[in-house]
């Protein structure tokens, strides 16, 4: 099947589409980033957006130059994927929702509406974020030299499912099919296939072995 | 008054449109959904989109097919409205704020910037949800089969008012009149005409009476 | 440097825009505001969006009559700012945050993506607010007359930093340099130079002298 570009949808030129994918009404894709004179992010040229066979880019999403998106990816209406971003296969991003540079999703992750990831984060494969997990990269929010080599965003295990509106302190490692319950303000490393709860999070249970991933 | 749909906007054929609508800048409305071949979202052939007299669709906002919105509607800019909802007369959503599908909105309600109401959600008249609140409907986060059955998003009663970044956990009921502070993780029902506060969030004290709606 | 308008920006006749500013696609400057009949909000009529030299209206922003940005400043994409707002020299306003209306915000802070800054707030210099931060300004939500008088957004001083999802009740006063944690719920004023954590928010310690600003 053909690419379908909406005619109000703007696809810069060398952008690289795979077979089947459509553009939506008043995307963007293949952005070059319009950095601050006082950004600390890397300025090296980038090159062109791929994104992969039946991939759809939604209303208004925009998409940065240097990224590369699977297929069969659902990118949400309003949502925005940064530079030098990689998203796996089958991967779904959600309405409104904000990926930021440097990041690496796992294919058959879930990413929900409005959900904030952080630069320098990693997701394997299959995870669950729910709608409005916010993560940090930055213990020092813009203070101090010494910050540039700490800046961490989380890593999120295969299979582990963040609940709505939690909150994930920089650097934080969440285990393999590790369960974070919504609202929860995650402070330190939460172990494989366990659950935790609250502010500051603590641990309540282990996961049910039914609701693990059975492959 | 006759209808103004700005020229950057997209209304698709068949969507029906009140006397006195506006559709502004980069607007979308009457959008079929472009689902995954892994969502679980329902499949039928869906309605045009209705909208109501003198309702206002801002700018960048997006309404989808088979919604219904009232009269005298504002759908905020950089807002979204999924499938299947029906929103009453006279409610506000915010700029940015996401009603997903599936979801019944009252007359008179308001939702303020940013939040998130998750599908299959139940709002009566007269609601207030402040900025950045957060509901959920899948305690399972997307595991086991019988989560299906089981989703189940919040039903807030007449009157009740949400604050600012409040999460409800999935299928909750705040009462009538209810109150819920800024910041709380309501994690059980929630009686009318009570307040509640906190991580999980727990009872105050009364709503005075001087802050019931009085008709 | 001449300014650069995408061809698929609006920008309102009236506008004032200062050397090279560039206005991306999708972009709207300029724009009246659409009040609800219901809505509290001021009616007089709005002058014409004043931007200053170099600022850079990002993809898909939406910046109201009656606001005056900078230089230097970076709106950043599916950004909003509405009518009344003053924002200093060199702010950085993150990807999908909104500045409410008739808020100050002083030059070099940095706004993150998905923040949500309240109407009355100010905002002095070199403040720092992490992604999807909340500010509120009506404890009374939507209820009594009274609370019109009342109604007060947080004041944030001077090289205040405030963590990613933080909340900050009505009205709050967030001293000098003073550091709020990621996901605290702040319901009284925070002294200058003091570190601040949980729900409710509770002081941790001071803020070490190599985070302080050295000017």
């Amino acid at each position: 099947m053909p690419v379908e570009i909406h005619p109000t949808a703007t696809v810069y030129p060398g952008t690289v589409l795979g077979e089947d994918v459509k553009v939506l009404e008043n995307a963007v894709v293949g952005k070059q980033p319009s950095l601050s004179p006082r950004s600390t992010a890397k300025r090296e040229p980038l090159p062109p957006t791929e994104i992969g066979d039946g991939t759809i880019v939604s209303t208004g999403a925009v998409v940065f130059a240097g990224s590369r998106i699977g297929a069969r990816v659902i990118l949400g209406d309003q949502s925005c994927v940064r530079e030098r971003v990689t998203i796996g296969d089958d991967v779904v991003l959600g309405r409104g929702s904000l990926v930021e540079n440097d990041t690496t999703i796992g294919a058959l992750t879930k990413i929900q509406a409005e959900a904030y990831i952080t630069a320098y984060s990693t997701l394997e494969e299959q995870v669950f974020v729910a709608p409005c997990v916010v993560t940090t990269n930055d213990n020092f929010m813009g203070r101090t030299e010494r910050r540039h080599e700490l800046v961490k965003g989380p890593t999120i295990r295969r299979g582990a499912r963040i609940g709505g509106g939690a909150i994930l302190c920089p650097g934080i490692e969440i285990g393999e099919e590790a369960f974070v319950g919504a609202g929860a303000v995650v402070t330190k490393d939460v172990p494989p296939r366990v659950v935790v709860v609250g502010s500051p999070a603590r641990m309540l249970r282990e996961v049910p072995d039914e609701e693990l991933l059975d492959d």
